[in-house]
C-alpha cells in the first residue's frame, strides 16, 4: 500500500481503544480468595488511608506561632518581698520563661583579695611557697597572689586569690525555697497562623464583652475539665501534670515543657480548632548527676563609690513553651492521587491469585492453558520454533516442554 | 519426562517474555473517551506534578538559620535621652528583640511598709481588725501587717502591707510614648544553610568594596521596591507593612512577626536564591482584652546604703524573626519515581473505559464476548461445570449462562 | 430468562475470578531485556527504597528538644576578675548563649550635655549658629542644645548635645581580649523526646554512680574520639572544629552553630541512639562588612545620688545550639505500601518491552497478530466495519488493515 493509506490507517488506529483480554474462571475457591484480597485492599484504603489518615486532605504542619508569657504572684521571704520582677527571667516574656524557686545569695562581693575555696585543687597551703603567684586554676575563683592566708574565720590556711570577695562558697546565704511559688501563675498567650489556609487561631476565647473577659482572664486558673479556655497556669498544676514533686523541684530546679497541640480539621467549623495542653519534664530525671536547673546572675551597685554586686545562684523552673500544629482541609489533588493509588493497588490481587491458581488449584493445567495463549490452529510449521506458547509461571507443562509442532 | 528435562524446560521458560493479550476496538466514541482520559492524566502529571510541584526535584525545607538583630536610634524624653541600651531588650540580639515604646516608671521603690492598692480584694479598711496580719492576697502586692493606714495622701484607708514601697499603682509616672521610635531601625542579618545541598546564603549582598558596603549598610533603609537588599528596617515601615497603626502600638504594645522567606530553585544560579520579607502582627487583635505586649523590669541601685529599684512597666514592639526556607534541585530518583507513577496511573483509563464500554456501548455483547475468553471448541463436556468463561463485568449474558457453544 | 435467573447468574458471576490472558514469547533477546528491566526495578526497590531509605520504617523527624547551657571559667583582666556572671549572657542558659571575648567600656556615663562625636553628619561647628537647637541626628547621640563647644580636650569644636556623657567614641576604653576564654567551657545538656515512639534520650550517659558521674562531668572535656560522651565543650575546641581563628573571633566576634544530630534506628537497641556534634560558623564570613557579633549593654548605679551607667560594647561568641533528630522504626503499613508500589512498578517492564518487541523485533508481525486479538471466525459481515481488531501499537499491519478473515 502507499504512504497515504498508511498515514490514514495510522491516524484511524489512533482512535482505537485497547483493552486487555480477560479469562474468567468459574471457581468458588479462587473467586473467594480473589474477592477477599480485593476486600482487604479496598478496606485498607477506605479505612486507613481515607478515614484515619485523611488522605483526601491537603495538610500543613508547623504553623507560624507566637508565644507571650507573663508571670504573676507575690512571695514573702522574711522581710523580703519578691514580685515577678525579682523571680521571673527573662522579663521579655518569650516562649522560655524561668521562675526562681530558691536562691543562694552572696551579698556585697567586691573586687579584692581573699582566701581560695579549700576544695579547689592544691588551694590548701601552709606557707606562701605553696601558692604559685599568677596561677589561675580552672575550677578556682581567681588569680593567686602567691600569699598563703587564713581561710576566713577558720583555723586552716588557703592560697590568697584576687577575685570577687568574699567567695561564694564561704559567704553564701542559702534562702529557704519560695513555697508560695506553687500558687504563682503563668499567663500563656499563643496565637498561630496556618499560612496555606489563611487560618488564624488563638488559645484565648474571643471576648464578647471586653470588661468581663478581662476580669475572667485575671481571675481564672486553667483546668483541663473545668477551665479549658483559661490561659493562666498554676505552677503547682503544671508540676502535677508533669508528675513532679514541687518541693523537690524547689530543691533541684527543673525544666518543664508546656506543649500546646493544635489539631485542626478545617473541613469542620474553625471553632473546633482548639489547643490541648500537655506538660512533661524535659531535663533527664534518671541521671540525677546532671538534671535540675539553676543559673547565676548578679545585681550590681556602687557602694561608697566601689562597684559591688550581690551574686545570686537561682534554682528554679524553666518553662519551655513548645507549640505543635497540624491542619488539614479537603483538596481534589490528594483525593485523586489516593484514589488512583487505591485502584492501581487492587492490581496486586491478580498477582497473588494467579500465583495461587497456577501453583495450587491448576487442575490438569486447564487454567494455564487458557491463560497462556496456545496455538489453536496454525498454518505455518516454522512458528513453534520461533514462538511456542508455554507458561513460565512456575507451573510445569511436561506435555508442552518439547513444544510439539502440530 | 525426567527431572533433567523439567529443569531444562523451566530454565528456558525463565527467558520467555510475557505480555498481556489486548483486544482492539475500532469505536470512535470509545477511542475518543480513552484518549481524552489519557490526555487528562498525562496533562495532570506533566503540568501539576512536574511543572508546578517540581516532582523531579529533591527538596529540603527548614534550613539551618542564624539571625542577628541590632536596634538603632536615639529618642529624647524631656531631659532624658534613651539610646538602644535603654529601650532594646534583650541586648544579645537574637531572633526575638523588643523595643520599648512607652514606659510607666515607679521611681525609688524600697522594701518597707505602705498602704495596699485600694482596688485589691478587701484591702479597704476602717480599723486594723479589717486586716488579717500575714495574709498575702494573690492580686495584692505583699503581706499584710495587720494595720489599717491612710492611703498615701488620700482621705480613705487601706490595709498596710510589707512590700516594695511605694506601690506602682500609686507612684507610677506614665511617660509619653516615644514617637521618635517610628524612625528607629532594626538591622536584621540572616544567614541560612541547606545541609543537603551545601548551599549557604545570606540576606546581605556580598561586598565588592568593604568600605562602600559598610557605608551603605549604615545609611540604607529597606524598601521592597527601591532597596530590597538593605537589612535595615524602619519600625514605622514594619508597622505599615503589618497594617498596624503605630501610635496605637505605642499605647498597647504588640508582637510583630518578621517573616523571611527563602525559596530557592538550585537548578538555576544560586544568585536567584533571594529572601523575601513579610510582616504580620502575631498577637491576636480581635480580642483586645488580651492583645498587646508589655513587660516589667527593674533597675537596682543602692541609695544611701539601702537597696532601691526603679520599676519600669514597658509597653513595646516585640519583633519575632521567623525564617522559612525551601530549596529544590534536580535528582534522578524522584524523577524516575514520578515518571513510573505517571505511567502506571495511565492504567486508570482502561478501568474507566472498560466500565463505559461494557455498560453503555456494548452492542449485542460483541465486546464482552471478545474481551472475556469464551469457549470456541471444547473437547471435554465436564469442563463447563468447573470452568466456563463468562463475564462477571456487570453485563449479563443470559444466553451464555449455560455455557452454550456457538 | 426471568429476573430470578439473572440475579442468580449475577450473584454467581460475582465469585468468578478474572485474570488477564497472556501471550508467552519464546525469544531470548526479548526475554533477556524483560528480565534485565525487571531486575533493575527490583534492585532499585530492594536496595534504594528498602535498604538505603528504610521505607519499611515509620519515621519521625524534629523531636521535642530541651537544651540547657552553662558557661564555666575565670578570666583575669588586670586587677579585674571576670567570672561567668560577667561574661556569659543571657544568664538563663537557654539554647542561645553568648560569651564576651572583648569589651569596649565607657565608664561613668550620666545624663548631661557634652560635645557630639565629630564624625556625625554636620556635627563640626565654629559658631553656635552651626548647631540647630533641638535637632536629633539619627546617627548622633542626642539632641543638640544649639551651642558649639570644644570637643573635649581637643582644639576643634562640635555641637553640644544632651545625652549620656561623655560619649562612647571619646571616652571608650578598649580592653585587651580575654585570651583565657579559649579554655572556657560550655556545658550543654540536651534531652530529646520522640512522642510517636515514646523514646526519651539525653546526651549524657546515665550515671551508674552519681558521685563518680558528677566528678566526671566537672573534669572532662569533649573530644570526638576520646570523650564522645562528655558534654563540656572548650571554646577553643569549638572554634577549631568550626575552622575559625580564635584570636580573630576575639577581634570581630562571631556566631557559631553547635549542631547536635540524633539519628536513631529504633529497630536496634536504643543505646545505639547517640548524638553527634558538628560546629559551623553561622554569620557570613565572606562579607566582612557585616559579619561578626557584638552587643551593647549597661550596668546602672547611682553615684552620689545621680543615676550613672557603665556602657559596655561587648564582642563575643554566640553559640546557637541547634538540634536535629530523626528516628525510624519498623511498621507494617509503610512496608505494605512500599511492597505494593514495588510490585505495581514492575508493570513498567511490560510497557517498555512491548514497545521494543512491536517496534524492533516484531518479525513479520507474528507477535502483534497474537497479542492483538484478531477475528478467527465471524458470523456477521457487518462487524468488521464497527470493530476490526488491529493493533494501534505503532506497528503497521498493511495486510490487516482490511481485516482479512483467515
Amino acid at each position: 500500500m502507499g504512504l497515504r493509506e498508511f498515514i490514514k490507517e495510522y491516524f484511524l488506529s489512533f482512535w482505537d481503544y485497547e483493552t486487555p483480554k480477560v479469562m474468567v474462571v468459574k471457581n468458588r475457591t479462587l473467586g473467594f480468595i480473589y474477592r477477599s484480597v480485593q476486600f482487604l485492599v479496598i478496606t485498607y484504603f477506605i479505612w486507613y488511608v481515607f478515614i484515619s489518615q485523611k488522605a483526601y486532605q491537603e495538610s500543613e504542619n508547623r504553623p507560624e506561632s507566637s508565644v507571650y508569657t507573663l508571670m504573676k504572684g507575690t512571695a514573702v521571704h522574711g522581710d523580703d518581698i519578691l514580685d515577678t520582677v525579682e523571680y521571673a527571667q527573662p522579663s521579655e516574656g518569650g516562649d522560655v520563661i524561668s521562675t526562681i524557686l530558691r536562691r543562694e545569695v552572696t551579698y556585697d562581693q567586691r573586687h579584692g583579695t581573699c582566701a581560695e575555696y579549700f576544695k579547689v585543687a592544691n588551694a590548701n597551703c601552709t606557707t606562701d611557697s605553696d601558692c604559685i603567684q599568677g596561677e589561675v586554676n580552672f575550677d578556682g575563683h581567681g588569680r593567686r597572689t602567691g600569699k598563703c592566708i587564713q581561710y576566713y574565720n577558720h583555723t586552716f590556711k588557703t592560697c590568697e586569690i584576687q577575685t570577687w570577695c568574699p567567695i561564694e562558697e564561704y559567704a553564701v546565704v542559702r534562702e529557704p525555697p519560695l513555697v508560695e511559688a506553687i500558687n504563682f501563675t503563668v499567663f500563656i498567650r499563643n496565637s498561630i497562623h496556618f499560612p496555606r489556609f489563611k487560618v488564624l487561631r488563638g488559645n484565648i476565647k474571643d471576648a464578647s464583652n471586653k470588661r468581663d473577659m478581662h476580669r475572667y482572664l485575671t481571675k481564672c486558673r486553667y483546668d483541663e475539665e473545668k477551665e479549658p479556655y483559661c490561659p493562666n497556669f498554676r505552677l503547682g498544676y503544671i508540676a502535677d501534670q508533669a508528675r513532679e514533686n514541687f518541693s523537690e523541684l524547689c530543691r533541684t530546679g527543673g525544666v518543664i515543657g508546656v506543649f500546646i497541640n493544635w489539631n485542626c480539621n478545617l473541613d469542620l467549623d474553625p471553632s473546633n480548632c482548639k489547643p490541648t495542653y500537655s506538660f512533661r519534664r524535659l531535663d533527664l530525671r534518671k541521671d540525677q548527676a546532671s538534671s535540675g536547673y539553676y543559673y547565676r546572675f548578679a545585681k550590681y551597685y556602687s557602694k561608697d563609690g566601689v562597684e559591688s554586686r550581690t551574686l545570686i545562684k537561682a534554682y528554679g523552673i524553666r518553662l519551655d513553651v513548645i507549640v505543635h500544629g497540624h491542619a488539614g482541609k479537603f483538596s481534589p489533588i490528594p483525593t485523586i492521587i489516593s484514589t488512583v493509588t487505591a485502584m492501581t493497588s487492587v492490581g496486586i490481587c491478580t498477582i497473588i491469585c494467579d500465583w495461587i491458581m497456577l501453583t495450587f488449584i491448576d487442575k490438569n493445567e486447564v487454567y494455564s492453558e487458557r491463560k497462556f495463549d496456545e496455538i489453536i490452529k496454525e498454518p505455518t510449521v516454522s512458528m513453534p520454533t520461533e514462538l511456542s506458547y508455554i507458561s513460565s509461571f512456575g507451573s510445569n507443562h511436561s506435555d508442552l516442554s518439547d513444544g510439539v509442532p502440530l
